[in-house]
């Protein structure tokens, strides 16, 4: 994604640094037009804006904090946005870390995928000070088709971003169980979907997964893992608050993940369930 | 949703007479130009096409095939409606019997409840001889807008059914979650209705049923003890097949209906969670 946003800023004639960590990545950014960078500091250097995205929040905390981190390098008031679903309480210790080193910081997690990023084509669901959103605003317009602005407090944007990710992450698993109840029944499964997709059983998920399951292709558009992690958030945020189809959807990625299947698309956990019923999905 | 799918057939001109236990409907159905009839037998007299509307399978069983049931009295080659949801075992069951006295069968499962039912905008997910989906028709376009026609054999339409009715309780159950731990967050209520309806956590009944918890209004469209029923066939069909999302979704309605919710609106599991977690809901 980070990759995606980096092309869809050039795109946009927005001079562009990219650090990542692997060195062919570095070269094509530079074929494509971009400044390439070794290291975090070096990509912030002299930056307005910083988008970060990494994998979790132990990653943005290193390359923002740690040894040759962004902070390190880039100027005051530079507008960091961070991209990264993370736990709200680590949004919002992040962004008073940033705001006390002289930063300004967008609480921005996506939505949309490296496809949408690299057409310039993601969601933002973002939270953060009015001038943050003007200052970075040509970089959020070069990235993104939708800004959700939910107010300044850092996290706002972190906590609808976990809440979306729990119906995603339940309605994916309720897609598998549907699919595999409805091949254990002989049922044509595009047959299935077709009436689905056009009936109250519905959702964004079903529509967009189920139609994995029925042509079995399991391309990762979005992996087991992520759900293993946006699940996890969930699951560690609610504490003690009994969220019990979350914390059986978890269940399921976590046990798909164990089987191998972390890097297969999030639909894969359908074939934890086939298995457990006794049924072949296409 | 009997006396809505009836008033649709008398305005579209078509002869119709209504059955129901309550006196008090009769006369009502009498002034809006109906024929009533007491019992099942006296409303199948005579009929091309009948109709069943009731809650579950022993009552299809009993209108049918119990004393002055309607097969006792309908002419031979009548069309038999059955719109009640149902064990597709069950349907099969009856249709066979049905066939065997004579009679035509759609296995005809509907969506949109009472007031789609009135307005003549029902979905039929149905499956039954292609001559008795001829018969039918005109009294199918008086009640629906939309019908599945999904083969021949009896019980794909209650199959399918219930694939709707598993995502759909899932999802219920799925959006009290989210609204639970989105108040418990302190997230404002209606910006996270706002925002996962336009996005990939989305579901047909996240925003149907989501609107309700946001306004703290549960008029019962349809009721908490529909989807007890209805995960309860889920999880009877499904027997040893684990689908542990709609296991935990019936638990929650269950509970729900044992604490005195049954006739509140489905969205009303919302409160079960809210309790649970120490929250109050609008």
């Amino acid at each position: 994604m980070g990759w995606g946003a980096a092309v869809s800023l050039l795109r946009a004639g927005i001079q562009t640094a990219g650090c990542d960590v692997v060195e062919e990545t570095l070269e094509r950014f530079s074929e494509a037009g971009g400044r390439p960078a070794v290291t975090p500091a070096e990509a912030a250097r002299d930056a307005d804006v910083v988008f970060v995205f990494v994998v979790n929040a132990q990653q943005a905390q290193a390359v923002l904090f740690g040894g040759r981190g962004a902070v390190s390098a880039a100027p005051l008031g530079a507008v960091f946005v961070l991209c990264t679903t993370i736990p709200p309480a680590e949004a919002v210790r992040i962004a008073a870390d940033l705001v006390a080193a002289g930063m300004a910081v967008i609480d921005a997690p996506v939505s949309g995928g490296a496809a949408k990023a690299g057409s310039g084509e993601l969601t933002i669901i973002a939270s953060g000070a009015a001038k943050a959103f003007d200052k970075a605003a040509p970089a959020l317009e070069a990235v993104s088709t939708k800004v959700f602005r939910l107010g300044e407090a850092p996290g706002v944007g972190s906590k609808i971003k976990m809440i979306n990710q729990l119906l995603a992450g339940v309605h994916i698993a309720a897609m598998a169980e549907a699919m595999v109840l409805a091949t254990r029944e002989g049922l044509d499964l595009q047959t299935v979907y077709d009436v689905i997709c056009d009936s109250a059983g519905g959702s964004w998920m079903f529509e967009n997964r189920g139609r994995q399951v029925v042509e079995g292709d399991y391309t990762p558009f979005s992996a087991v893992d992520i759900f293993v992690k946006d699940l996890g958030i969930v699951s560690q945020t609610a504490a003690d608050a009994d969220l019990p189809l979350s914390q059986a959807a978890l269940a399921l990625f976590t046990q798909a993940s164990a089987q191998g299947l972390g890097r297969e698309a999030d639909a894969a956990v359908a074939k934890i369930l086939a298995d457990r019923a006794g049924v072949k999905l296409p």
